[in-house]
């Protein structure tokens, strides 16, 4: 097989071996129904209550504040949609630059249920606009539900999440963060953090996909987005993915033991990649904030158009290089990212992600790298 | 490890070897998010359209009619919410027994949006009335949206869906069928079946947990439940479940191959049990229809409630047999059943669920009925 070079990291990881072989007696002997009473069901039950206990733990949040889900994206779902059938929220502040599942879901409660919705402004430097957000929520009359990513997945920007959670206090609106991109990158502290529900994704860190996260803070109630029986404490419906769960509490667990020196390696390999790019193609730039108020996983590079730039991915492929375009989830549709063009829609560069994990290296880049200057 | 007698095979079923060596390179090497366009995600892209195709095939359906979820009770709260939000429907008809993932949704969309739910009467063995079906909907002003279960999941009785779908066709109705307990168990041909949406769960058919399907008919056009990215043609956002759907289609594969052999012993363990159950324990019934209209997997069985009986299910697990008192998905609440309560109330009776599969012996059975005659 052709050696690969997989820098999208951001889109998907490959699980570990270790998580799979934490996975493994669950998908071979132990299967039974958890919500079963006899032994076959209660050894998946504690399968699962000791997933939720270690989830919770490793984020400093309660285990009655752990919900397992299908992934990311059902999980905001839930969120946003529980915000305004719930809470009492009658008007949703977001950004352009919000993943789909968050800005599909609020544009449909907007035509379906007639909510308030508002964009925050996006700074030249890819963040959102907080004072922006203090001024929309100073001025509304109703109560406001606030969705902002912790971290953009195409171009790594960071957002002080604590400090909207903080404006949100002052203005007793509900605070939703998609922290698909950071849970598994980047300690969490939820029992000091102001915010209602934050989400996870398993692949997104080495962990299997089809199995997420939603945190809800034991202050909230909410009635469930998929309804049935009575699971996950009444909370989800469905019989759960028992090897799923498993397998988010360990990818987590791993993730968190190597929190320190895995992102000191990983963001030792953005800095190179920035540094080889500026030295070797001409009228490189960068999207985003490149400072550290940002994923050290992803690099967002800005090529000046060229009709051989505009053909880069379809190049790099080719040379077995995985990098995309944006964001995976709307790669298919080829009409450019939406987060590029909120903040900086100039029509003489190409951009590309890379992402990273702890299985690349520099000689990788290099690679990388000598690809490009015979490619620009 | 003490051997164990499983019979809750309606609750879930192990996962074959075969299936799970099917996911495995799908665990492994082949990681790549679908969505990407370079090759790592072009391979996981061409192992779900594939499965698509199986499962179309399999089912005789187009691929463009199957929808993969993460479940069963999703496949449903899709199907029920759009016939809602999407296709007009004002008034909802089904009947008592259905799962709890079919009720709970009615029952929250009557409260939620004002739409009208009627029940069909149920017979005394179980069987939905057809005949009311018809009056209701002959009497129904508003456009009506029927919802009833091919075969219940706590007494194994089959509704004639085909006879449903023409009555419902004869008044403009949109036909919803939880196959939950059925796809994978038996023979489908939904180019001739008059049905609008079918439902399916892999871990029902010794496939993975954590992933469905939803068959929508080619004539309908509904909104995605989960709201985001474009993923499985824009109708169910959220990060593939890869595994999960290459397990779908392979067990579903072997089912069907299997189907007649399979089908022909498994119904021979569901009559053996039943002969020795009248012959060696006093007063035993037999909760819904036993006949063919039934399903081969799934036997109610109703024991005299003694101080002793009550106890049966707790006391089977001790002797390391599992069965269950109805449905898994609610065997936490300890409420009875709201099935056997719709049509058979009878409080000097204690009901036990009794569910077969390809693994399970005749000698199980003798050991069961061992020591069924010693508890009671």
């Amino acid at each position: 097989m052709t050696k690969r070079i997989y820098f999208d990291n951001a889109a998907t990881t490959p699980l570990d071996p270790e998580v799979l072989a934490a996975m493994m007696p669950y998908l071979t002997e132990h299967f039974g129904n958890p919500s079963s009473i006899y032994s076959y069901g209660r050894e998946t039950r504690m399968g699962i209550e000791n997933a939720r206990k270690t989830v919770a733990k490793l984020l400093n949040a309660h285990p009655a504040e752990i919900f397992f889900t299908s992934g990311g994206t059902e999980s905001s779902n839930t969120a946003i949609n529980a915000a305004i059938a719930d809470l009492g929220c009658k008007h949703i502040i977001t950004s352009p630059i919000e993943h789909h599942a968050t800005l599909h879901t609020v544009e449909h409660l907007q035509n379906a249920h007639n909510i308030k919705l508002s964009y925050l402004k996006i700074l030249e430097n890819g963040h959102v606009d907080l004072h922006h957000l203090e001024q929309i929520l100073a001025d509304s009359k109703e109560k406001c539900f606030v969705t902002l990513m912790h971290a953009n997945n195409e171009i790594g920007n960071i957002t002080d999440i604590e400090a909207v959670g903080n404006i949100c206090k002052k203005f007793n609106a509900i605070f939703h963060s998609d922290t698909v991109q950071t849970v598994g990158h980047f300690p969490f502290n939820l029992r000091e953090l102001p915010v209602h529900f934050i989400t996870g994704a398993a692949h997104k860190f080495h962990g299997p996909k089809g199995v997420g996260m939603l945190y809800i803070n034991e202050n909230i109630k909410i009635h469930p987005f998929i309804q049935g029986g009575a699971q996950e404490r009444n909370m989800r419906a469905g019989t759960e993915n028992v090897y799923g769960i498993i397998g988010f509490a360990k990818a987590l667990e791993l993730a968190t033991a190597n929190y320190e020196t895995n992102s000191t390696y990983i963001r030792s390999l953005k800095t190179y990649m920035m540094e080889q790019l500026k030295m070797h193609i001409p009228g490189i730039g960068f999207n985003g904030d490149t400072s550290n108020n940002s994923l050290y996983t992803v690099l967002n590079v800005s090529f000046p158009k060229t009709e051989k730039s505009e053909m880069l991915l379809f190049n790099l492929d080719i040379h077995n290089i995985c990098a995309s375009g944006g964001s995976a989830c709307t790669s298919g549709a080829d009409q450019g990212s939406h987060v590029i063009r909120a903040f900086n829609n100039n029509p003489n560069k190409v951009a590309v992600r890379f992402s990273f994990s702890k299985h690349n290296t520099k000689e990788e880049i290099d690679e990388v790298i000598q690809h490009l200057k015979t490619m620009i």
